[in-house]
């Protein structure tokens, strides 16, 4: 039962979203407990947020030389991947549009300086096109039709089901391998689009992850399985569960003294006047935006 | 009953923090449903990140005059308050530093590129003092005793509790009123430091509140009381709730047009895909760091 | 002759470019020595870059206290000034867009991240018209009666002829002061602009000038009055001259200590291999663009 | 004779620097006239600003996939590639620090945000040591010394002189190659330090230079040598010439629609009220620290 858990948490990571264990519980077909360590703070952050915002740049460098400065850029999806990858090109220079479903996500693109479009609207003039979604079907034949030549088009999303790279294996399309990783994709008229690593995810297929990201993940799952292993009897149902705020607190702490950071401490004072224990947890567990 | 709902709804946003009232309901002591508004996800990121990136530029120019560039600045708390500040005098040209508790919010911090410190380390050297912990005595007069003469002391946090002034009010020391709102405190050595607001909030005190955010704020909160007055006996017991998360989408998508913003529909098949209804909510309740 | 020199240092400040003194030594009309204090490279980055940077969010947010994330403005200018202004906004969330005339300039605001437009393109969707090119009648009647409700329209540039003003003072237009400095210019159908400073400067007007910028002009000023004083006779002609890069230098030098920065020293073998001498001055004098 | 001077104005781009054509024209051995395209602003901006910008996010990766985030870097040299390393490195939230020998530069760092030091008073703390100085021996063995465990060092400046090298091929250091263009120097202790390109050009060695950057280079050779082939007798001496501003202009003005970028012309009246030409220079020829 327990070696289950086990299994499912590790899956989790690999599918990079954990709403089918939702799903799988909703329907009360999961038979183990799982943790959703996808949705710690710390993973979160560092596998998306953090390590997209790096790996983005490194992804379109080693595959395609591209120079962001002026380039117009759209980006399908603002939670922590695209804002991660909105703000490594926005620091480039390149101009960047954000494409979005949920009005917070969106509002947030707004604020952040980033016009909010629908895709319809840029693809004809932007020269790259990065999915971050976890959607299917996002940019689809339709669009692909009208980019400009020389159009990058690349996933960082969860699965290689956001472009819809299917529609463009037709008999009037040419694929054309110019290098590992990145084929051209020829129109009849002569048009190319430069489509990278077939659609799956760039920063898996392109890039490398750093050893620093890989850490927090690898330690925040160890942490997770030691929790489903050790927990008494009846603790975890069959069902989905956050990782406890203090373990996610703990994986952070891991990792600080590798910046030479130091954490300041509570006083006795200062713990009873926040109604704190002075090791944490320093957030309750409904606290999460304001940790975000 | 309803209506001392009411009164509660208002009144967490004028404390700025719900900690209070989920101690109230710890205790047995809250008689009415109370709606936890400020970490509604719209108004955590507009009444803090948004409104505080902004106003803490603007009240210290107001207030004193002070380049930004090139200065030293340590900023005590790094919510989402303490984000804002910092993501601004980066912006402008300062040096940050930052103080943390919790280790969740220093690895943030770091990977965002602001030394983690304690307070002692860098309060002889740095040029403006901010605090945004929501804790009590984070600047006591150990600290003002140390710091250079001109340093400038203030406070984003959520009350006037963060610098110690009481501590400041002693014969030894001579308040001098330079402009409204600002006073020097000098010194037997000739020593002066710049208090601003006598510690009370900064932004509150010398600055303003956008019209947009008040705007996103109100709404917020009439939406919370209209639930909370609209729902039918027993959906709400003695307790504290999030706001709805379709409710937060909904503030979100009503301040859309403001920005000439244009949302993303949902096709059937991709909500199917995603296991969605198309007009949201778009993440479920636990789902709050991605949309942070 | 030579209090004549001097009068004219202190009047190239006020006027804000020597574009004039040009003008008049390549009529013929020069009849003393003049130094072009305006075009030192620390002048310049003070004065122009850093001090605008600042001072366009301080105009702003005194006059209009308008908020600037997901604002769209357009800068007319990209010279340092412009710059300036560009940075400070994108930082703050807004969206610019960057008008210019002289295409080294226009491609350094597309390599900056901003789409380089005419104004007619986006004069009916901006929120924020600001010029900076000392230039005149860049803002005219026509573009003013097509933008939209609310627009804000002020100059950072170098006098009071960027926007055309007078084409407002017509029986059509009603003018309401709302507030020190502001004026909602009201059109027939009920559409306000609103116009700040009457076109004046707002860095000037509406906004203060650190006394650290302060400092640094006043300083090559003098430095610049004492060199026409002391220089022995023949030395200077009846001409305009750039400070000398060493008095560049030292101005530059004497302010590093306010931000306790530590300047390396040349090695005497370094210095040999540079062929300079080790106080310097660091660059040739057609040295400017990589200083700069 | 003119064939020579095509010659020397295509090695100063080898060169990177023209400081050698300044000094051989100084010591009157300049046998042809010599055009500087180094120092025109397209070209200065172009292959040292934006270009460095980029690759050095680019070289790091390939060569070490280190992670920026919460990196301590040290740049030292703040001249046009300097600021961009520094610009990069800052938005990917590293700790940026940096030393200079110019007060005017220095000043400039100091202004932009970062801590101006010598390098010894952070050589034990960072994680990456960059050089951009044109300088010889500036990161020497007694500070390599001293360098932590991992530490990275590499050289974006204009040769192979600005890390002594040849101080670590001695008996006591063991080099060990881990990857093309990676050596590891190994202390007694363990220590290791991560030397890329053995102290040659990073940019060049472990990069690549974007095909835009490579056209504006190129155009302003080319027409660097069309203008000294063409010029009638006499125009050019024995002597080093910058490239007219207005050919400046006409480069920058050729990769404008790469952008879509849409420059505004001068109205008569405007062009008269500048005192300019409509078709250009828009600056006189002193004014670089403006454009730049």
């Amino acid at each position: 039962m327990i070696s289950g858990g086990v299994l499912i948490a590790v899956l989790t990571w690999k599918a990079g979203s954990p709403t089918w264990l939702y799903q799988l519980s909703k329907a009360g077909k999961l038979c183990v407990p799982a943790m959703n360590v996808n949705d710690s703070v710390t993973k979160q952050k560092f596998d998306n947020l953090y390590c997209c915002r790096e790996s983005i740049l490194d992804g379109l460098k080693r595959t395609t030389d591209v120079m962001f400065g002026g380039k117009q850029v759209v980006v399908c999806g603002y939670g922590e991947v695209g804002k991660g990858c909105c703000a490594a090109l926005k620091a480039m220079g390149s101009i960047v549009y954000v494409t979005e479903i949920d009005p917070i996500c969106a509002l947030q693109a707004c604020m952040d300086g980033f016009r909010l479009v629908k895709l319809n609207e840029v693809i004809r003039q932007v020269d790259i096109v990065i999915t971050c979604t976890g959607n299917k079907n996002v940019v689809v034949r339709e669009y692909m039709d009208r980019m400009k030549n020389g159009c990058i088009v690349c996933n960082m999303g969860h699965s290689n089901t956001e472009i819809d790279v299917a529609s463009l294996r037709t008999p009037e399309l040419t694929w054309e391998r110019v290098r590992s990783q990145v084929d051209h994709v020829i129109w009849p008229d002569g048009k190319r689009i430069v489509l990278l690593a077939e659609g799956r995810l760039l920063n898996l297929s392109c890039s490398t992850v750093p050893t620093f990201v890989l850490s927090i993940t690898a330690t925040t799952q160890a942490l997770a399985l030691i929790e489903l292993y050790n927990a008494p009897e009846g603790r975890y149902k069959q069902d989905v569960y956050l990782l406890p705020k203090k373990m996610d607190e703990y994986v952070a702490s891991l990792h600080l003294p590798t910046f030479d950071a130091h954490l300041t401490e509570l006083s006795d004072e200062q713990a009873k006047y926040l109604g704190l224990n002075k090791n944490g947890p320093f957030k309750p567990n409904y606290y999460r935006s304001a940790a975000a």
